[in-house]
């Protein structure tokens, strides 16, 4: 399946599709909705099709990869596709030893904790990770193309969000060696040997922007950097320690090339932390055109601590996708009228979707809010 | 060991503690400095008397607890006591089925889920926890013994800081049957049976309140609510459905009836969530004398917040206790002048003592808080 043809139509169409007019600070008539983790557990197709393969085999089997990340925009009629993945990608393509264990997490053979380690890794051609990443060229490819027929169907574009975490959250899962709960083996090592850790970062850095790098190039219209665990961080050690590595990785995602014959002005990205409340000032500065909020703090609350020209993501608490419809409804609704004050609102959940949703809910979600403007 | 006798003299003494008057907004020549989870595994003194008895069998064996709540006392020179207990304690107590699972936490039989479940709970009598809280009080009454021989060893009134868990965290402890990520199945319940929910953290307070009285009732000169998961909270979530529970426990713990002949004008209680950032403004509408911070809210931010006469504890991020002397010696003095900006500033971590800790760093602190002033 060769479709690279494709990319400078999609690209060019997707401009002016709500979500990608929203990422650019253009307030469309009607407010675009997605949700984070919307291709997965929640829906009985996604467990149907991962019945048979690992969740970072999926990843990597492009046409399952494109199914997977349609599954959502086909049943919700979402506003985009965002990129079927795992954080620990690139680190998979690369070439580290990395699984994940169900009820776990990704988890690392070997966990890199001192500058011996963070040096055997940082070794590694950070370029390896384009050289290798057919699977995931072929992936955009062909998602992009599945959207082409679905906005064809709908008679609106739709694009596709490219995903890649933040290097604070990927050095995070390589220092622990897997999920934890406060991460302070890495937080530890910033403290204990701040070159290390620096040159563990920038590496990082250059690995998950080339991998989102990757994804626009291939035709995803948008992107946005993952940086789950940047809440756990003290403002100045986020501004110090995470801050300019998430903005190197910015700027190389920044470096995609347009298809030639394309008009885009600009590929428009997106940042996501949770619990980053009082990161939010910083992360205004990372170049980012879209803040992502969880739902610990108000939108007028964070614009105020922003103080810049970007738009907003979010925030529904996941918490209310357990609601009945009332409060549900009585809560996105105010939630669309605070999204009025930033110059561009896109809904989203102020976390990933919950397994165990009950996935009616979230389209009907997506209709109130088509419906409410 | 009947050592009721000793109430009065213990409480009068320690009014002049570092740490009560701090507690009541006074600010000490020489700031008071205790560590959350001071008592606990990153002693090895504490591991080894552990050995023989289960977290929660340790906590009701009056002896047992009394000695692991000296030991750091003892080795580090912190200015109090926190009792050890844990937060299921009361719970126990009152007849519901606990045990502390090893890597997970505390887990409940039978989750508590529906108004079934809920009213099977709210009907035992929160008076329980006094009836059956024998070993409570015995354990504090030795402990506040066991102090008034340190404070005369050291020459200066040494107080017991009294433990209990708020209302939100307890509820939803008991709701998801146990420790749980982001604890969805309670903050769902708060939305889809908000009557039941009432019910069961109203109840919660009764009896979190009366085991908090308890022991003050019995020697402790101060208590603090921890409120571990109310930062997964939304703040108007906050606000309508774990502030008020936890309010109706601050009263309830005010009701203590000072000992006959003593002179304490008001018993002071603390508060402390991780992640509390967003919530600071109404915490401090919560009825208590002092708010304690994680690292990720600095001092500055949170008084502006918070705009109220409370003294602060906290926050030195627990990561430091990893980092090379000067580092830490470096973020604890700029510490130390941001809590110059309060009423009053009682040094702590921003969250408990890691168990990886070495104590040597915690005993150094301690000295480097008393003799920087």
């Amino acid at each position: 399946m060769h479709l690279s043809a494709h990319h400078p139509l999609v690209a060019d169409r997707t401009q002016d599709s709500r979500l990608v007019q929203a990422y650019l600070g253009r307030r469309p008539s009607v407010p675009p909705v997605w949700f984070m983790r919307q291709a997965g557990r929640s829906l009985p197709e996604y467990r149907a099709l991962r019945e048979t393969s690992s969740m970072l085999d999926a990843c990597l089997q492009p046409e399952l990869a494109a199914e997977i990340t349609m599954q959502p925009v086909r049943r919700h009629g979402v506003d985009a596709a965002i990129f079927f993945s795992d954080i620990v990608i690139p680190l998979l393509v690369v070439g580290l030893d990395v699984k994940i264990v169900a009820g776990r997490g990704p988890v690392f053979a070997s966990p890199v904790r001192t500058a011996v380690d963070i040096a055997r890794v940082t070794d590694i051609d950070p370029d390896t990770v384009i050289s290798r990443g057919g699977p995931i060229v072929e992936a955009v490819e062909q998602i992009t193309a599945l959207l082409a027929q679905e906005s064809e169907r709908r008679g609106e574009p739709l694009p596709l969000i490219g995903f890649a975490g933040a290097p604070f959250t990927l050095a995070a899962y390589l220092v622990e060696g897997g999920p934890s709960k406060d991460h302070l083996a890495a937080r530890g090592l910033i403290f204990r040997d701040p070159a290390a850790w620096e040159a563990l970062t920038g590496w990082l850095a250059e690995v998950t922007g080339r991998f989102l790098r990757l994804q626009l190039q291939a035709g995803a219209s948008a992107g946005q950097l993952f940086d789950s665990w940047a809440g756990s961080l003290a403002p100045e050690v986020y501004r110090t320690a995470a801050l300019p590595a998430s903005r190197r990785a910015v700027e190389i995602a920044r470096e995609v090339t347009p298809p030639r014959e394309a008009t885009i002005e600009r590929i428009p990205l997106a940042h996501f932390g949770v619990g980053t409340g009082e990161l939010l000032a910083d992360i205004a500065t990372l170049g980012v055109d879209v803040v992502g909020l969880d739902h610990r703090v108000s939108i007028v609350d964070a614009l105020m601590r922003m103080n810049a020209p970007v738009a907003v993501q979010g925030n529904l608490d996941p918490a209310l996708l357990f609601a009945p419809e009332p409060v549900w409804q009585e809560a996105l609704d105010r939630l669309l009228r605070q999204g009025r004050a930033a110059s561009a609102h896109i809904v989203n959940l102020g976390h990933g979707v919950p397994p165990e949703t009950d996935p009616d809910v979230l389209t009907a979600i997506v209709r109130r809010v088509h419906e409410a403007s």
